[in-house]
């Protein structure tokens, strides 16, 4: 199923006191990759939300191995593990320039209705692009 | 005019890897500050974008005099200082716990069309309300 | 064992273009309370970052059940669940002003050494204090 | 003097209720591009701090001129204007794919004690870098 890929460079407003990047910032990173690759399918979230289709996340796991810290270079990647009617469940984790994977999780997102949040079929042709 | 003020506590989630407030995050602050103003004279951000107004900010200078850490309690003041037909300007600033002036700033606001992002009037009432 | 919760109210900062709070942003709620939790038991977490100690999440897993909004009023909790040598789990969950529940997970945060980021014992007087 | 520019796309985080980026998000897109500036002068924010060097920002101001929303992808560009003893300055702006100039404004930034926040001379080799 389908895969992809991104470069993020760890920027300071990504840090915390703590000097390493805040664990809330990792689901940041995520959801760029999983955005680029429902792109990379040939969609826009902006289109769906016009044609009152969004797409929430409905559960995540999250396990955080080893901090990035500024001016680190990430890749972040994401892969479609399961297609359902009306989710998707994705496999995520971001690596450093060693390769080492720093954090790895699953989100799993809903498609609902933009207005009402409720839980609505997938539109076919994005279950087809996934799923290739 | 209209004054208000709010204390705000500063979280890791504020900092960045220099050990202080993220400059971004004084508007955030700010923000939070304009809001509960606004919504002190009767008003609600959320029931105003359901009749298609918006407020956007259409310009601002900020002025970082000492910065502030973890842990700190800052107020964070907001003061109209002009009204005008389609926006209002504001006059901010964020306090330590020594009533020093850490930031200070001045935000114009304007009042939008929601889903056009032209200027229009801003209600009636909302201009009373910002006035006394 | 020790629970703590706080009232937060939604800003537009929270918010996305989807009209809810970003599912990220309940991290920083959740962080928000687990702060004020410790603070409560008499400790401050930049004084432990002087001391070179600091509190890094490990794990977490969350369940989005109903989307928060523009001005909506959340009480946010924290409630120990386990202590151990090196660790304590919390679990938390965000209640709207139905009381009801409208995210909820888990989160378990690792006691480790500031500048090596390697797990150490955490104080026994934060054990001590997190377990009243 | 040095000049760079950087494409950003506009990801579900930086959007706000209202459907546009939130106005403090320029601040951080703004600051990612004087990061790659400095950058591409061969300098590492991070190697600074561990010299005891920090850069903060002193003063800005900014004009919204025209939203953002999400998908869209901006060029956001950094100008150095002037070079001082402790302190550099920055015109900053983001165009769209029509090349419209949607924010603008000023940043001085300026060089710091890590530590103690105080004002320090800057780097030669940076005011060189930076003039070139």
């Amino acid at each position: 199923m389908n895969e992809y890929s991104l470069p993020i460079r760890v920027y300071i407003e990504d840090t915390d006191a703590g000097g390493i990047v805040f664990y809330a910032n990792y689901l940041k990173y995520f959801e760029r990759v999983r955005t680029e690759l429902v792109r990379a399918s040939g969609y826009q979230l902006r289109a769906g939300m016009e044609q009152n289709i969004n797409y929430v996340v409905h559960s995540l796991d999250i396990r955080y191995i080893k901090p990035a810290r500024l001016d680190d270079e990430l890749v972040v990647h994401a892969k479609v593990v399961k297609i359902s009617k009306t989710y998707f469940q994705v496999r995520q984790w971001a690596t450093n320039a060693e390769a080492e994977v720093l954090v790895e999780g699953n989100v799993k997102v809903a498609c609902v209705e933009f207005d009402t949040g409720k839980p609505r079929k997938m539109p076919a042709a994005l279950v087809e692009a996934l799923a290739e």
